[in-house]
């Protein structure tokens, strides 16, 4: 590490879209986790950046230097190859939760960081806090140990991997950085490639409840990230996934832990289930074990024996009752007919509303708070069934919960069909 | 004033090519003077708008919004008009110091704020301290007291004009954010526009040794700048005038209060006499006064005794020896034949090393550093004639001087002519 850039310099390079050489992106990241750098500069460089872009040279090489800002972890030691999945966030996204245990129980270990909800999307450990006495935070050695002996891990990550993005993920979000491509897909890859995974499969939600909003800006991201993974000598798959309209049932933290549990029962609602056993043997393949059929761990029990170890391991209780929101709140079919949309934007809003998501970053959620869905596009309905339960521990904010719902779903005269994109819209490798 | 816009909207609006309204510009301009919107988000905002732009509107409510964080002076009870002059920065761009008692003794009273330098330019204000005792700064009333007796005043301008611009334009200078033109026009106009005078004349650089360093981007600056002016209802013309070679024969504080000083009593190098006569005539015009021709003033002594008047009523002795550096190093033409290229730039850096300019915001002035040109292009030279003299009190410079003058001269063949652009190349109203 060197001081003779100055960090006006990286900026005007970038501002007039030059590339920048490995030393200015290594010394930037540095020095800006270091505080050498200032975050007005940082945050002029990133709206640089966002507007002028990066080379793959450059994210693979800004990826490595956020990486080594901090700690790696390795799993090498373990007897059984690793694979993580990660979601770009949606609305009733708790595939992590099945997943996770039945990817354990076909012999592939899941080493998984995850994160908190932010907005109208939900964080897996939001909704595994809501099982009684279950902790996020694991030290490494426990992780380690948790690893070996269960197969499954989903904790929060340590302050140590990637601090680099920690500090810039925070500017970003208050600096109108956060959509910058190259931003998002080294924070994301920084983040996976430092945990010590061996394969990943990304999920790239694409829809009006997703970041990406259009199917070309999620396939460039997914294409980003794979090319990210590659660089690190981590083989990455990633999936293009609807996110146009919610996933499963659910949206909501218990509510959520809920469906999971049906799911690895043998139950649980069609899309979850299909979702559930593409990424699973996504992950399985990437991890060399593309003959095992995950739908035979499903069937028999064993993901449901991996999730109550991985439950247990953390201090929860798998048997315990989930919490149930204090009240509730029914919106019925006003009319007969095809249920044509439902919009994920508008379920996710009106869930965070109702108190499953955090207003601003030191906020709590509520465990029982959300939304349940009587029906998804394709169900025929008749004027009076029940469409929506909302469920939250403050009814004053059922007001604001149902505003957000004006024009989510409609309902079509009979013999309509929704016009929707499959559940998997594009494979990229 | 509202808090209901979010920093973050403004921020991705003007990222997303969107035009600011009025109340948006209102507000960001307010709230990040009362400290509500961070230096990194001002930053982002700062980056996004120099690549992305704003339109005349948008620089215009910028403007304005810039003058309302401060006061606003008016000097409409003065019994003569006013006009005022500024330039965009060059090397031994002296022109203020005869100028504004010229001008002031053909009867338009000349209210400067000037700044001090920063970089290869020198300021003003630093020349004129070069004289025993003058003082740069100067309370309102006196300097409306000043502007009624001796009808010229150059002092610092007070913390009261353009708070807004002052926090920004230090923001600027380390975020890369500079070189929006749309923001250096509502910098430069807004503190001229709340100076309260009546007409300005503006002198936009251009070349090597200036901020613009091509004549496209400098006619848009200046264009920018009079459409400011007439929004506010202030008579504006812009020259654009030739900064590739330096003004004048020197380079340097008192170096150019010297030969300031020669202009004001008849002599002087021709193009410093040129330019500051063009540009009275400009602010004569623009003040209603077309009808007088300032080379009489220069002349027949006037301008000189306005001179005397205005540097004795700020504590400063017109007759006083100035000073002259300790040290000094001649470079001699290394053959014979015409000076076809003497780049500014390169003069402006020596000058600024030797001492004549301030490394960093902090630091002082040598009053007696600088350059002494012994000759312009044009010139014709024998081998081992005077070209350049260096003037310091710390000889240690020398070294560093002498290679920022490398390839700063050429000496072509005899017969040979200097290829360079007119003093005054284009005129804006």
């Amino acid at each position: 590490m060197t001081d003779s850039f100055d960090a006006v310099d990286v900026i005007v390079a970038k501002r007039d879209k030059q590339e920048l050489s490995d030393t200015q992106i290594d010394w930037v990241i540095d020095a800006y986790t270091r505080g050498m750098v200032a975050d007005e500069q940082m945050a002029s460089l990133a709206m640089a950046i966002l507007l002028n872009g990066m080379n793959r040279r450059e994210i693979s090489r800004w990826t490595a230097a956020m990486i080594a800002s901090g700690e790696r972890m390795d799993f090498s030691s373990l007897s059984r190859p690793t694979c993580d999945k990660h979601s770009t966030g949606g609305v009733g996204d708790k595939i992590t939760l099945p997943l996770a245990p039945l990817v354990a129980a076909c012999g592939v270990a899941v080493p998984q960081l995850s994160g908190r909800g932010l907005g109208h999307t939900g964080g897996t450990l939001d909704k595994l806090e809501s099982i009684p006495g279950w902790s996020a935070s694991l030290p490494n050695d426990a992780m380690m140990r948790q690893l070996d002996e269960v197969g499954a891990v989903i904790c929060a990550a340590g302050d140590g991997l990637a601090p680099a993005d920690k500090k810039l993920y925070a500017l970003r979000d208050v600096t109108g950085t956060v959509e910058a491509i190259s931003l998002i897909a080294s924070s994301i890859m920084s983040k996976k490639i430092a945990e010590g995974t061996g394969a990943l499969v990304l999920d790239v939600k694409v829809g009006s409840g997703a970041f990406m909003k259009d199917v070309d800006s999620a396939r460039e991201l997914a294409r980003t990230m794979v090319d990210l993974g590659r660089d690190a000598e981590v083989e990455t798959v990633a999936l293009l996934t609807d996110m146009a309209t919610p996933l499963g049932l659910t949206a909501g933290n218990a509510l959520e832990v809920r469906e999971s549990v049906e799911v690895l029962a043998g139950g649980g609602p069609p899309d979850v289930v299909e979702l559930t056993l593409v990424l699973a043997h996504e992950m399985l393949a990437a991890a060399g074990r593309g003959d095992v059929d995950p739908a035979d761990a499903l069937r028999d029990g064993r993901a449901m024996d991996v999730w109550r170890r991985m439950i247990a391991a953390q201090g929860g209780d798998p048997g315990a009752p989930l919490p149930f929101a204090r009240e509730t709140h029914q919106i019925l079919a006003g009319g007969s007919g095809v249920l044509t949309r439902l919009d994920a934007l508008q379920v996710g809003i009106a869930a965070w509303r109702l108190g499953a998501g955090r207003p601003r970053k030191e906020d709590t959620v509520q465990a029982g708070a959300g939304i349940q869905m009587h029906a998804k596009p394709g169900a025929v309905l008749r004027a009076g069934d029940p469409l929506l339960t909302l469920h939250t521990d403050t009814p004053e904010r059922f007001g604001r919960a149902v505003e957000a719902l004006a024009g989510a779903y409609f309902i079509a005269p009979e013999g309509s069909r929704p016009d929707l994109p499959p559940l998997v819209i594009d494979r990229i490798s």
